[in-house]
Order: structure tokens, then sequence, then C-alpha cells
């Protein structure tokens, strides 16, 4: 069966190898003559699934014993509601970096439940979050509850180049389009939160880390379902969790440890991000728009400069078979996202194919 | 590859023939080069499934046009929150009807929220719980802001076999155990909600059919993605929505359209619960718990009477490929859930066991 190059930004693609194998689970979990999406859930292989999903991703990230790992479910966005939910105690009070998109909606969503402040913003960056702000501890309320950073931004393909240092004040990082790309010192975080979809598997799910004693504050009419201490407490079977994502998610897991785990990640996604970014460094046609000292190693955002070149370069792709090359909506332009399961090779590809294209279809000088 | 007979309650059992077909896509969705899971969420490949699925139930259940259909995550349990969430007025009031854990679970949810009552239980029914209550229109508030029921309890196996009259209070029914078991008028609700794990698709999908007046009275910090009228009016696609389940489910309803529809559904329910209970009522060796005029079609619940007899009926069972026959927890005894994936022939050898078990394990006088 062929496959193609898929730069999808999201749902990204999946490794071949876990699709194989949850194909061969389908009808049958383990020849148990059922799917594994069929289990009972007071079953023990229901939640065998479950806990042996959270083992390979404490092995992966080595997240240390104190802090809880919780499957939910509602992607980054029920999240952007469910950290102040969680996290605010009686002042009320957290800081929000501005990255762009995802970071103002999580700022929004928090300002329904307390005082919300933007500690720093790159939204007057010029082109506008192009660039991450370089904070220092005394940006930051000394009172607030939490300071809240989305690691990366998928739409104008920055990162944070740098753990803001918040002193005592809890970091939560909405980690969605980077997590697994590399090892992360969770320690330096109160929360990470990632939905599925980019680098851990299909939409439905998120993976949240948190701090043990940042359980047990939720606002008292926080729906149950969102409330971190409750899920804790039921190993994230608070209500029968979405087991096809969580199966798919530790067949990922595993797949990783067996390549090499993080570091190995983290070599392949610079190798990756290195091979296209230094194409479009050396040559005039294309132009990275991220800060180069902010650019994100998933989510490579470039453009002709030509929004008519800039759909052809789509369309043409699309019939080499390098799909999903459309930038967000928002910004227009080419993004490629290249999270783990998009091989080195895709990229060679996409690099030969950017070359042949700025020979084949010149820029009109004006 | 044998299929056991599989009478989880929950995840229940899916049609063979959809899962073929989801494993027939997986790697390569009809011929794109990759999974129906691995598609942008911005494509219209991808809004196209989300889409048609919408379709396909509007015309299986059909669903008047001032009706909305929503796909959510969370399953039931969330929408305990959402719908007082959504539909509570200034007031903040709204009556409730307990037969059961679920409806129990709903009613201390909904109490975050506002002033909320229970109109009639039948937890004062010997044995508890197994009936429904009979109520009329002097049971409830009249300036309630809507009734909230369980049409069909799992744990006991009850079902209500009216739908109570409101008058003008928008009623709201948890149907996530019966629904597509029999056609319903939805213009008698205000909401149906359902978890998909029964009888529509894997779990971590919501099914909510909402009356289009009551969008839009949300409270202010409802969070984004439980407003409904947020998630109508972006389709479902609010955030990346949960595409597995949802394409899963697109193709339950289309099989359930092959097969005849819901009246179709409703003979096949009723032919199948009927050779159970008329085989339980003939003889003196097991017994049906629920009182005989509340019975659910789909949750067959029934015990020896002797705790040591159920465990060995379930393990025995089991040996046959006759599995997840344990009853809840909470009461113990033998549950069979008969979702439309059990066929009528899983049901004739269940039956064909209970009573070799019968004749193999005579109980002793006491």
């Amino acid at each position: 069966m062929d496959r193609v190059y898929n730069f999808s930004a999201g749902p990204g693609a999946l490794p071949t190898e876990v699709l194989e194998k949850v194909r061969d689970n389908l009808l049958s979990y383990e020849g148990l003559g059922m799917s594994f999406m069929e289990l009972e859930r007071s079953s023990p292989e229901f939640s065998a699934i479950v806990h042996e999903a959270e083992d390979a991703l404490r092995r992966l990230m080595n997240i240390p014993s104190n802090y809880k790992v919780l499957f939910m479910q509602g992607g980054a966005t029920l999240q952007y509601s469910a950290v102040p939910m969680n996290l605010l105690s009686a002042q009320k009070r957290a800081d929000y970096i501005i990255t762009g998109q995802s970071s103002k909606h999580a700022y929004s969503e928090a300002k329904k439940y307390g005082d919300i402040a933007i500690a720093a913003s790159s939204g007057g960056a010029l082109p506008a979050f192009s660039a991450v702000p370089v904070t220092s501890r005394s940006d930051f309320r000394p009172d607030a509850d939490y300071v809240h950073i989305c690691f990366s931004d998928q739409v104008y393909g920055t990162k944070f180049h740098y753990i803001p240092d918040t002193g005592n004040i809890p970091l939560v990082a909405d980690m969605s389009s980077c997590i697994l790309s590399e090892p992360i010192d969770v320690t330096r975080f109160g929360v990470i939160y990632a939905s599925a979809q980019q680098n851990i598997g299909p939409a439905g799910l998120t993976v949240v880390i948190v701090r043990g004693d940042l359980l047990g504050n939720a606002r008292p009419d926080t729906p149950s379902l969102m409330n971190y201490k409750l899920m804790y407490e039921s190993s994230s079977m608070y209500n029968t969790p979405p087991i096809f994502a969580i199966y798919t998610a530790k067949l990922v897991f595993e797949r990783i440890a067996e390549l090499g785990g993080l570091d190995e990640m983290k070599r392949r996604t610079e190798k990756k991000a290195s091979l296209l970014y230094d194409f479009i460094d050396k040559q005039p046609y294309y132009t990275a728009t991220a800060d180069s000292r902010c650019r994100s190693m998933t989510n490579v955002v470039f453009t002709t400069g030509d929004g008519e070149l800039d759909r052809r370069f789509i369309a043409e792709a699309k019939d080499r078979g390098l799909v999903n090359l459309a930038g967000d909506k928002t910004i227009g332009g080419m993004r490629a996202s290249m999270y783990n399961s998009v091989s080195y090779q895709a990229v060679q590809k996409l690099v030969e194919f950017m070359n042949e294209f700025a020979m084949n279809n010149p820029k009109v000088q004006t």
C-alpha cells in the first residue's frame, strides 16, 4: 500500500508500524476474539492497556514519581479551561505569555475564571508572532498561581528556545506540537499537557502531566471529568476513557522506545529540520517566517512571498505525493510539519521538489 | 478470525462488518495514501466525514431540522456537567428523576450549578431501583429549566416504559444504553445525549441532540468545548474532534440503515430480549431482577440468587466463548448486554448454556 509523504500539522502522520499493529488487533485483540475497543471497561485487559500506556510514557519522558500522568479528553482546548479551574487559588491570579493563536485562546478561556494577565507577548514583533518574548522572573506577578505558555506555536512555527524562569510559580506548558520530539526536564514544569494528534496518537486524547502537590485545589464547580484529582484517583478511568486512542498511543510510546527514545527523536528531528531550514537559508526563493532564534523544529513555516506561487506550490506538491503543506489560514504560505512519523526521506523529497519548483517558476521582477 | 459472543455493557461489541471496513481504511483511506486518522483537520475529506456522520444519524433517527446534532467528547459524564451549564437560566432550577447510579451521578454533578431537586426516585423500590417511577406533570416544579432522566439504566437493567409528560419543560434524556435500539420521537425531548460505546461506536465520542431554541443560554464560565452553541456553530469542529470514533460511528449508522433502520433494530432487539426474558420467566433457576414492566431490552440483569453459582456461571460461560456476562459490581449477578451488534445466535447460545448450567449445578436446598 503506497503511503504519501504527509506533512499535516494535525492530525499528523502516525507510524506505519503502529497502524499495522492496530490493524492486526482490530478484530481480535491478542487472540481474545474481540477488538481492544470491545473490551469491557471493568476487564483486566482494559485497565492493563491504560496502565501500560502510562508506564511507557513515564519511562520515555523520565517522569518523576511525584508527577501524575492523566489521560483526558477534549484536546488542548479543554485544558485551556481545566488549567485555571484546577490551579487557581483564592486570589485567582495567573500570568500568560502570548506567542500566537493557541496562547491567545488559552488566555481568553482562562479569563472566565480569574484575574488573568498578559506577562509578555510577541504580538508586537514584525511580523507578528515571528519571535518568542524573552522573559525574566520580574515579568511575573509574585502571587500568580501559575504562568502559562504554549511551548511551541503551530501556526507561526516558533518555539521557546528557553524555559522561562518563574521562580516558585508553577510553569504550565501546552506542548501539543513538540512533545516527544526531544527530552524535556519535567521538573521545570508544574503542568505539561498535549493533545495527542501531533506526536502521540489519534485525536481524542490529551496527555496531562501534573505535579502532585498541585492536585486538590479545583474550583467546586469544576466538572468531575476535568478535575485532575478525580482523574488521578481513578487512574484516568473516572468514566470510560478513549481506549482506541490510548492503545494507539501506547504503541507509539513503545515504538519510540524501540527506536532509541527521546534522545534519538531529538537527533532525527534536528536532522530533518536542519535539512529544510539550511536549504531555505541558502537560497532567495523561499523565506522562513519565524525568527531564526525561535524556530520550531516540528512546524516549519515558509513562503515564496507570493500568494499565487504559494498556492501553485501546494497543489503541485500534492500531485507528487507531498501532502498537507498549506500553512494555517491565518497567515497562509506553507507549513511542513515534521513530527516523529515523518521520515528524513520525506524531507529530502520536499527539498528536491522545492528546488525544482523554484527553477520552473521564476518570480516576476517587480 | 474467531470472534467471541460479547455481552459487554460497555464498551460494547461493534459490528464485524464495520470493523473490517475500518481495518481496510486504516493505512490508506479511500486510496489517499494516509489513514482517515491522518487527514489534516482543515482538509475537505476530514470535514466530509463529520458531516456525513451527522447526515446519516439525522436520517436514521428522523431528527427534525430545528434540532442540532453535536459530536462531543467526555462521554455521558461530561454531559452531566454540560447539561446544567448550558440549560440552567437565571433561577437555576432543574428536576431529576433518579433510577440508578447514572441518574444519581448526573444529579450530584448538576447540584454544583443550581437548585436541583429530585422529582421522583425508584431508590425506595424493593429491591432498590428495580422499577422506574411513574410520574405526572405535577411532580415537576413549573419553573424548572428542564427535567432530567436516564432513559435506561445499565446497572439495574431498567428502562422507562413511557416518556414523562413534563408539559412545557424540556425533557433531557441520557440514552447511552438504548439509543439506536428503536425509533424515538425526538420532538418529545429538549436534549438527547448518549456516549458512543454502547450502540454507536468506540468510546471517546458523545452524541448530543439539542433543540435549537435551547442554545445560547450557557453560563459565562462554561468551557468553550462544552458550550452547545459554539459546538453547533463550528459543526462540532471547534477543535480537532475524535475523528476515528466519528468515522466508525458513521459506518455504524450506515450499516444500520442498510439493515433496515431503527424499526428493524427494534424488531431484532425485542426478539433477542424476548428469547432471554421468556426463558428466564419459564423456569425457577434464574431470576430477572428488574420489575417486568420496566425491563431494559438492551441490558438484561439476572441472577441464580447464589453468589457462588453466579461466579461459576460467569467463568464457565467465558470458557464457552460467551464473555463479559458479569453484572455491575454494585449489585453482582449477571448482565447480558444485547446491543445491535450482538446476534440472535449469541442469545440462543446463551440460553442453551443457561439451561445446561442449571441442570449441571443443582441448587442445594436450604
